[in-house]
């Protein structure tokens, strides 16, 4: 069957990826483009997840600089091969390391984890700058 | 249960990714990271997919000289958040456009395509330079 694009709206989107849990980073690292998977949750507008401080995504997001911001995308999707079909988003915007005890005690508050915890680990904050989605299906 | 992560070795990796038929390519675009999900094959140890010449895929990833690179990353996973486990593999290499007849041809037939065909779709080869991979499961 033909197959549908179809543009999602930002509240759509932003819908969308406020019931999945695994998204994927990317942003360029010292070794060029790095793309990597998390597990997320949206709170107060913001995509919050944890890193381990020391791995590639930890250091490589962490400028050293208090407040210092880094350019990433993230990317959430939902596309089953069986039909051809399903949604994907992505956000544009700035990645910070939430670094306040009030922030953190907030996240892990709100259940903010990784599967495999680590001692030391950064809470990480996305905030949107540019939302873009489709979906595709069959007509 | 406590996490168990083992690191993928590369032959482990490639096997993983011939399984799948979803991924995500990073690169850096014209305003900032981009992540998006692609449709892909495995064939001759790259990379291969379709996109939209005139997308922003397709754009940024069209040097307009020819023969020329972009450095990427290709990321796939399967992770099962019931029981917060699974796979993913980045990697880490460089993309250009397959554009000479033979190339196109080998990749039609062995059914390289998109969910949402268009005319005049680039084909990109992946090539890999770098492998890495993790599995997480529960002792």
């Amino acid at each position: 069957m033909e197959a549908i694009v179809e543009e999602l709206g930002e509240s759509e989107a932003l819908r969308l990826i406020g019931q999945a849990q695994v998204g994927r980073i990317g942003f360029t690292g010292r070794y060029g483009p790095v793309v990597l998977p998390v597990n997320y949750k949206v709170i107060d507008a913001g995509i919050v997840f944890r890193v381990e401080m020391y791995a590639t995504l930890g250091e490589d997001l962490r400028t050293g600089i208090p407040g210092a911001e880094y350019r990433v995308a993230f990317e959430v999707d939902e596309l089953l091969p069986p039909t051809q079909s399903g949604w994907m988003v992505m956000i544009q915007g700035t990645a910070h390391h939430v670094d306040d005890e009030a922030g953190r005690a907030e996240l892990l508050q709100a259940g903010v984890g990784q599967w495999a915890a680590v001692e030391n680990a950064l809470f990480m904050r996305i905030t949107p700058v540019h939302v873009a989605g489709r979906r595709i299906s069959r007509g």
